[in-house]
């Protein structure tokens, strides 16, 4: 099934490798969202030639189209996205949150009405767990409660008390051949969090989710919570930051312990024309690149940057709403994350992660 | 530069090479059309991997935006497009006229507006071979005078008499190292277009192209009028059949002796969904292919249907707005039209055209 070997450390970070049915995976590894059973503008050939292994899909999405049945029908998302490594599937909880009509959350689960079509629905633990074994991803997700940033202390102490009662129940239905990581929550408290930490801890899910950040507190407020409570989660497991981040978020996570990562940052600047270099982000927006004949990042090895496609012309491209420019910029920051994780790696393993990642957030300014 | 060597005959068909300076390239040939300096969609390798080995770019749109001088210092477009194989240019005649705002025809060429920022421009021909001498495609066009559909003959001898005198223009200051095509005219008049071909013939054109169909006449008329028009244009030049067509267009086309085609058609099709097969076209959007297994088309090599992209996964990217949907259709239709007339070649060079082309127009439907 879904288990991590932790190969080397160096203070908290680690390297390890996570096993999957679909083949294992060095880590730390960033995962790329193909939300829609697609990576946005990116083929499987290019994800797979970028050194992506893993992709994280959306039941919430997936389940109201194309209905998860007919992904089932194909034998699960793998054949219907023609993706021969690992998936894995978020519960559809946080969607059904923030993207659903007339949401109503219980005990029970979320009802609300299909932003789709306005169909009436319930994301129940039961019901994203039939999803996503229909959708047969080699993880999936626990349905939880994610409090937003700023609730009350009592409803930090609810969503976590809930969370934990939905992961139970997910357990309970689970397909035995999927692995399900359960996510802890409790905002910024490092009381509630660790508390959290413990409580799923003791059920037998294969990995640990930290959820609720990046939800709209400071980056600094995050890190140092990240910095206190990721050390703390059961080293055994395969531990997953949600939804996040930054190149710099994901230097500090590293270096505080996570194991995965996923973000739509890489592919949603690449559609605003936003790219990660080695010293900074640009925007291909910007008149100043208007006449320049360097690739992206000439130290990048990307097909955009190594395929000699300059500056001028993806600025050209992006203006013209050109699909290639998105394309090509889309590859551009999806090898940057992936060479900036494998980075990262090669420094836990040489036993000089502080000063790498020092000398790495000096450089991106 | 450019020129046909005719390796063989059946009827009126012909196969042959054409020799650019960037390869020697097997006829007949379609070209997919990259307006603006990018095949819609698709990447460089993907077009030569489906056998693609020259394209069409804009003039007009290429000099409004980004401008002809910041191609050239690429070293033209092979270059700022990363294009190793043929491309030619057209003109920007028509766009011109079609798309620019309060545009005024005269002897001395285009006065317009731009539609981009409204800035005035004049398109002559000598302006026209500045800038596509400036893109340094392997291919130029003439700037030429197209009438509409429906013209009176009078306007007809008009618009082909000042295209003869336009093509002498654009001789006198074309760069010694660019071929030019000229471009007949004469609607559907049979006796106009041969006197124009013979006129364009007198001069030292590359080739010969044929300009005018395609403009809102019956598919028919156009079918009778190249069918008496082609195997009279001088056999010694490439005769290339403008802005067609449909898979019919063309086999009718080549059967009666037309070695070059361009036309939006693949990749403007594929972003509305619409499916080149053997067996005639088919719509994605169609509830018919929600829960269809199979690929677009069994009989097809590309990349989308031999992948095993099912036809519900395509169908469920176009309705999801995915730009991989976008780019596998576009993949198949390019795919398609190259697959069409390699198989054309392959009938004339066994000598049974006639009997391939009836064969693959009733299969057509």
């Amino acid at each position: 099934m879904v288990e991590i070997e932790v190969t080397a450390t160096c203070g908290d970070a680690r390297a390890g490798v996570l096993k999957t049915p679909h083949g294992s995976i060095p880590t730390p590894i960033f995962m790329p969202v193909g939300t829609q059973a697609t990576v946005k503008s990116l083929s499987p050939a290019e994800l797979d030639e970028a050194g992506v292994r893993l992709f994280i899909s959306n039941t919430y999405h997936l389940w109201l189209r194309p209905g998860s049945e007919l992904v089932a029908a194909h034998g699960g998302l793998h054949e219907f996205a023609r993706w021969p490594h690992a998936i894995a599937t978020d519960s559809g909880g946080y969607q059904a949150f923030s993207l659903a009509a007339r949401r109503d959350v219980s005990e029970e689960g979320f009802a609300f009405r299909s932003h789709l079509d306005g169909s009436k629905r319930l994301l129940s633990p039961e019901e994203s767990m039939r999803v996503q074994g229909e959708l047969n991803a080699d993880i999936a997700m626990q349905l939880d409660v994610c409090a937003p940033a700023g609730s009350s202390f009592a409803d930090l102490v609810d969503a976590a008390a809930r969370t934990t009662r939905w992961a139970e129940r997910c357990l309970a239905v689970k397909r035995p051949d999927q692995a399900l990581f359960g996510i802890i929550q409790g905002g910024l408290s490092d009381e509630l969090r660790l508390r959290h930490a413990r409580e799923l801890e003791a059920l037998p899910l294969d990995g640990l989710a930290l959820g609720g950040y990046s939800v709209g507190e400071p980056p600094e407020a995050m890190h140092a919570s990240l910095v206190k409570l990721v050390p703390q989660v059961d080293p055994k497991r395969p531990r997953y930051l949600m939804g996040v981040g930054t190149p710099k978020d994901l230097i500090i996570g590293i270096g505080a312990g996570v194991d995965v990562f996923d973000c739509v940052l890489p592919t949603r600047n690449a559609r605003n024309g936003q790219l990660f270099t080695r010293t900074g982000r640009l925007s291909i927006k910007n008149a100043r690149y208007a006449r320049e004949l360097m690739p992206i990042d000439p130290e990048c090895g990307c097909p955009a940057c190594r395929g000699g496609y300059s500056r001028a012309y993806l600025r050209h491209l992006y203006r013209a709403g050109e699909i290639l420019g998105h394309r090509l910029m889309s590859l551009h920051n999806v090898h940057y994350y992936q060479e900036l994780v494998r980075s990262a790696r090669e420094a836990v393993l040489r036993g000089d992660y502080a000063e790498w990642a020092h000398r790495t957030l000096q450089r991106l300014g």
